[in-house]
């Protein structure tokens, strides 16, 4: 793994929802072997992503806490995505293997994408799928996602209201992701349409303080970032 | 777990899309420890869920091959779940935990669903989210599913010709599930839509001889059920 001229391989590690035993038997083998685990730790705070594996990490490997910003100005997120994957690729040069842990699934509404972009060209990269919030969250509430003919929208709260609204209206069963601040939109358009009954608020699903709310009774405050509402279908009919 | 007047609990248990270091940790456990296993295995042939954890199975477990038809017709379908539930409720009822084997993850686009309406009321369940094959696709083609502002759709090929183009048209990215048959039909509206260049044909993701295609190469026949054709963004921005 360390071999002379071979190159590390970049793994995109799905770590899960939240809960360390959401972590698939592949992500916990990746992550027990590779010497180098980075991940996105913005402005130096904590790292979900890290605080789920904490318990599998044995103490002897390198950490690199990318230091990226939040932030939708898009200058400064690409400054910081090329330096992280200078640094990441130093690594792989060096014949190191280095796992990118990512919350849920890497590719599931991640910015494991961005440094994906940056190294596939020039580097072996392994992408290790998870578990979504997504299915978290549907399992949490005892809500089927979707089955037989049915199509489910995956769509962010952050739409602006007539998308959100447009997109609701043309599709079956659907998740509204990342409500944090968006949630009285969210609940004002399920209002209009018909759907706030068969909507459900779920909280943090896979994570300690999960829960699972009616949308009326999910209050008129932001909702944390890590919730969801799933609009599910009128009834299951087989 | 077999104990006294304690009914059993009922796991739907997502087991990941074929590959056995794709379930997680939790369904692992779960498998170990439950003393009946059940498993959709239609007209007696071989189940996809069980071949995936064979290798986990102890040879000590109660094994239920539920035979459900994969018909459409829903007369006989809803009586084969009704004895499946009947069956499974004996065991629960008897206080041993069972466990219902589901390949991907049991809400989505799966058939855990119907056996979940007919015994939640009743009983305990606990539903294990699994990796499902949407993401193990993504992850094979190297193709970021969805970030930031895009909305994901997904839906089945099984779908009419109209409303697979009218949702592919609404939608920034776009993964077709249950590909199958309607493989010629997918491609002739991914073409008209313009969107051949940016789609992706996955076979079998997560299984052995999984591959992945352009949607030019992917023949004329009927594909495998489990194939997905994905439809990415044009660029990735950031």
């Amino acid at each position: 793994m360390t071999d002379g001229n071979q190159r590390g391989i970049l793994y995109g590690l799905g770590v899960g929802p939240g809960d360390p035993e959401l972590l698939t038997v592949k992500a916990l083998r990746v992550l027990e072997r590779v010497p180098v685990v980075a991940y996105v730790a913005s402005g130096g705070g904590p790292s979900l992503a890290r605080s789920i594996v904490a318990g599998y990490l044995g103490g002897g490997q390198v950490e690199i806490a990318l230091d990226v910003p939040i932030a939708t100005d898009p200058g400064p997120a690409r400054d910081a995505y090329g330096k992280s994957a200078a640094e990441i690729a130093g690594h792989l040069r060096d014949g190191r293997d280095v796992a990118v842990l990512c919350q849920g699934d890497p590719f599931f509404y991640g910015s494991f994408m961005y440094l994906f972009e940056r190294l596939a060209g020039e580097h072996r990269v392994e992408v290790v799928p998870g578990v979504t919030s997504l299915t978290a969250a549907a399992a949490l509430a005892g809500m089927p996602l979707a089955s037989r003919q049915e199509t489910l929208c995956v769509l962010p709260a952050t739409l602006c209201e007539e998308t959100l609204e447009a997109r609701l209206a043309a599709n079956d069963v659907a998740a509204v992701v990342k409500v944090g601040r968006h949630l009285s939109k969210v609940r004002r358009v399920l209002g209009r349409l018909g759907y706030a009954e068969r909507a459900r608020y779920v909280e943090r699903a896979g994570m300690d303080g999960e829960r699972v709310l009616a949308l009326d009774d999910a209050g008129d405050g932001p909702a944390p970032y890590f919730s969801i509402v799933l609009v599910g279908v009128e009834a299951v009919e087989r």
